[in-house]
C-alpha cells in the first residue's frame, strides 16, 4: 500500500480516506496491511504520522512485556516459550525483536527467520525484527511506534525483546508495562557492571539456564543489589529460574507476570507508569520533530559547510548552534 | 571555581573576564582549574557554554584514541598499558572512562579509583570517569565536550575507553581519530552479534588475552567478516594480539596506531573524517538545543499535563507534537 502511493495524485480528502481505509484493514486483521503499516512507521515514511494518528485511539488495549539481558542469555528461546504459553491461553501476540548492537546492518534478521519458520503457520503470532538505523533515528521511538500499530491491530500481548544492557536497551524496554531482565549463571566479574543500570528497570528477574553451575550465586548477587535499591512503587522484583530450552520455569514466569500485573492494578499504578512513560516519549518525539525542522530549514549542504568550518576550527560549534536555534525561532512557520 | 559563582553578582563584562581567566588557567596546566572545567562541562552548568566557546579555538591539537569492546575484554588494563607506553615517549595524556551501562548510578567509579592510585603521582596523566545521566542527556556529547577541554588544556593524547558494543558506544568512540575494538577468545556464539555493528567502526582490532584458547578462531572470524565489509577509506583494519596484563603486544598496538595515523595523513583523510564527525555532532547539539528550547517554552507542568492526557488516550501524541512545534516556530524569540 505504502509504496503504491508514490506517483499517485491525492487530494487532501482522498489521502485521508486512504489512511482511514488502511487503518480499518489493519484493525480487521489484514496481515498485509499490518506488515505495510509497520514498515511505514519504522521507516518514518510520509504517511507514517497520519497512520499513527488514525491508529492511536485504538491502541492502549494490549499488554506490553519487555525482555532484555546480555548477549547469550537465551532471550529468544524464552520469548518463544512465553509466546507458546500465551497462545495456548488463547491470546494473540506481536513480537518485536530489537537489536541495537547492529547500527549499520540488519543483524537480527537471521535468528528471526529461523523462528518465523516455527510460527509461520500461526496467524496469532506476528514477529518483526528491528535494527538501529543510525544514531539520530531513535530506535526506542520506532519500537514504541511499531508497538502502537500492533496494539491497535488488536493483538492482546506484545513482547519486546532486546539484546544488551546499555542505555538503548533501557530506553526500549522502558516503554513496556512490565520489564524482565534475563541473567545467566557464569557471567563472570562483569555481572556487577551489568546490573548497575538494570536494578531500576527490572520488574522481574529471570535466571535462565538455571541448571548451570553458579545459578545460586547470581541469585545471591541480585538479592544483595536489591537490598541497596529502593523502588518508587515498593515492589520487590521476584527472581524466577528457568531453563527455557526445556520449557522449565515458563509457567512460573507467567505467574510472576500475572502477580505484578495484579499488584499494579491493586495499587492503581498503571496510569502513573503510563504517564511517566509518555513524559519521556513526548520529549523524545519533540526533540526529533524540532531537529527535523531545523534540518529542513538548514538543508544538507549548509550542515556540510558548517561541519567543514568547525572541523577546520574556523568557527566554534557552540556559538554556531546558538545562532541556528535563535534563527529557527524567528522564522515564520506555516 | 564553578561553585564559587553561585551567589556572586557578575556584570556581563566581569563574567567574560572570569571565563577568560579560568580558560587561561586550564591552558597553563592548573589541575584544579581543569577538574572544575570538566565537571562544569559534564554537568552542563550555566558557565559551560561560555567556557567551551573560549576553549574550542585551542583544541584540535590532541590525538584522540577510542577503545571499546564487550565487558571483560580487559580494556582498562590495555588502556593502562598504552598510557604507560605513551608516557615513556614523553607524551601527556587524558583518559576518559565512560560507562554507558550505568544509567542511574556512577558505576565506573571503583575501577577508576584503583587506577588513580597507580598514576596519581604523575601529573602527566589525567583520568576521568563518566556515567550516563538519563536518556536525554547525551553521553556521547558530554564525552566529546570533556575531550575538547582536555585537548585545549594541552594534553597530547586523549584515550576514550567505553564498555559495550551498542549504539551508545559506537556514538562515543566515533568521535575519536582512531577507533580500536577489543575482543577476547571464547566469547561464544554471540561474537557474531557483537561484531555486526562493530566492523564499520574498528580501525584496528585487538584480540586481548590472546594466550587463551580460541584466539585463532576469533582472528579467523574477524577476517571472514572483513572480507564482506567495505570501508570508505580502503583501509584494512589490522588485527593485533595482546596480553595486556603482562604488557605483551602493547608495542605492536602502538605501531599499528602509528601506521593508521600515517595512512590517514598520506591519503589526506584526516579533515574528511573530522568533517564527518562534526556533521553528526552538530546535528546532535542542535537536537539538544532545540529540545531545551521547547522544554523551556512548555514548562515541566505542561509536559506533565500533556503526558497525562496522552496516557489516558484523550489526545494523540502525534498531533500534539506537531502543534507544539508549529507554536514554537511562531513565537518571537529574543
Amino acid at each position: 500500500m505504502g509504496s503504491q502511493l508514490r506517483g499517485r495524485c491525492f487530494t487532501l480528502k482522498s489521502l485521508k480516506d486512504h489512511v482511514q481505509t488502511w487503518m480499518e484493514r489493519v484493525r480487521s486483521g489484514d496481515a498485509r496491511a499490518l506488515a505495510r503499516a509497520i514498515s511505514t512507521v519504522e521507516n518514518r515514511a510520509p504517511e507514517s504520522a497520519n497512520l499513527l494518528k488514525a491508529l492511536f485511539p485504538h491502541s492502549g488495549q494490549a499488554r506490553i512485556l519487555g525482555l532484555t539481558g546480555p548477549p547469550g542469555a537465551g532471550k529468544s528461546t524464552l520469548v518463544d516459550q512465553l509466546a507458546r504459553h500465551y497462545r495456548r491461553a488463547g491470546q494473540t501476540l506481536g513480537i518485536i525483536a530489537v537489536d541495537p548492537t547492529s547500527p549499520y546492518t540488519g543483524g537480527a534478521i537471521l535468528g528471526d527467520r529461523i523462528r518465523m519458520l516455527d510460527h509461520h503457520a500461526d496467524p496469532g503470532i506476528y514477529i518483526r525484527s528491528m535494527a538501529t538505523r543510525g544514531s539520530l533515528g531513535g530506535l526506542a521511538r520506532s519500537t514504541a511506534d511499531v508497538a502502537t500499530v500492533l496494539d491497535a491491530s488488536g493483538r492482546n500481548l506484545i513482547l519486546i525483546e532486546t539484546v544488551g544492557v546499555g542505555q538503548d536497551e533501557v530506553d526500549i524496554v522502558r516503554l513496556a508495562d512490565i520489564t524482565m531482565v534475563i541473567l545467566v549463571p557464569g557471567m563472570g566479574d562483569d555481572v556487577q557492571t551489568l546490573k548497575a543500570g538494570i536494578m531500576e528497570i527490572a520488574d522481574i528477574f529471570v535466571i535462565n539456564k538455571s541448571d548451570r553451575e553458579g545459578a545460586e550465586r547470581v541469585e545471591r548477587e541480585i538479592r544483595a543489589m536489591q537490598s541497596l535499591a529502593t523502588r518508587h512503587d515498593n515492589w520487590t522484583p521476584p527472581i524466577v529460574k528457568t531453563v527455557a530450552s526445556e520449557g522449565k520455569g515458563v509457567e512460573d514466569l507467567a505467574a510472576a507476570i500475572a502477580d505484578y500485573e495484579g499488584y499494579l492494578q491493586k495499587e492503581n499504578l498503571v496510569l502513573q507508569r503510563n504517564i511517566q512513560n509518555w513524559r519521556e516519549r513526548l520529549l523524545e518525539m519533540l526533540r526529533d520533530a524540532m531537529l527535523e525542522r531545523a534540518r529542513t530549514q538548514l538543508g544538507d549542504g549548509q550542515v556540510e559547510q558548517y561541519a567543514a568550518e568547525v572541523a577546520q576550527h574556523k568557527r566554534d560549534p557552540y556559538t554556531l548552534v546558538e545562532e541556528i536555534v535563535r534563527k529557527a525561532g524567528s522564522d515564520v512557520y506555516d
